[in-house]
């Protein structure tokens, strides 16, 4: 059974804890980097996205306090489907310890609502193909795997 | 063999030949609305992806000025991978006629060029599953399909 759990926009405080979450994960060990305070560039990532009102980057607190998820958002505007608005999910991370417990489905359902909230038609997001428990995750909460997520490094 | 390609920032006057490039397509032809003048949710649309430093809508001219294809990219801030800025390139469209030809590649070369030049470490997309022609030309060009593209309907 899930604590209440309160999602709200991230903080400039929260960074370390959220790095954290990005970091404990299988794809995310091998490419984030650890260190107490964390790296300047993961502030000055942080400042774009709170800059940025087509940005929302958003964690999950526990009754504690404790951050142990997060989301971010992109709200993209476009032409195609009769000029209507997108919303990109990336980066979605729930605490180990927590998982299977529901928490990122209230997190998923926070995210659909606010899309909602801003008008946005469609909700789109990339699953490395190598998470096969979080596509089925998101299929159980009506997404369809209708396309190919491709992606090239610079 | 290819004529003089121009790539430029789309502007409003360009709206009415972007639609109908959306719309020339085994999927834009059900969802899009061609209209002349178009609707005007194509220029609320518009108006949005212009007022906002994060999205570029772009569009190929060939050396007659007359509209030949159009993408859309938007430049995403995020905490993963250090920090890392992601372009996501969307709604990439070339006239019918002139498919095969090579138009495609110069106008992925030059969104490319234009993610360097903005600092982005990644780009990434959504092909529908049905583009299999589509997922082919990006593959030759770098792309990898690496993650499932899941939508939603809100």
């Amino acid at each position: 059974m899930l604590d209440p759990i309160t999602i709200r926009k991230a903080r400039r405080e929260d960074v370390a804890d959220i790095v954290g979450l990005l970091a404990d994960d299988h794809l995310g060990a091998g490419r984030e980097v650890v260190s107490d305070p964390p790296a300047a560039a993961y502030f000055e990532a942080f400042d774009k996205i709170a800059a940025d009102p087509r940005n929302l980057l958003a964690v999950a607190e526990d009754r504690d306090g404790e951050i142990v998820g997060t989301l971010q958002m992109t709200f993209i505007p476009g032409l195609s489907n009769q000029g209507a608005e997108l919303a990109l999910i990336e980066a979605v991370r729930v605490e180990s310890g927590l998982r299977g417990q529901g928490l990122g489905q209230v997190m998923i359902g926070w995210a659909l609502d606010e899309a909602r909230r801003r008008g946005c038609r469609f909700v789109e997001l990339f699953t490395h193909n190598s998470r096969v428990d979080a596509q089925r995750f998101y299929e159980r909460l009506g997404f369809e795997k209708s396309h190919a997520g491709m992606r090239r490094n610079l």
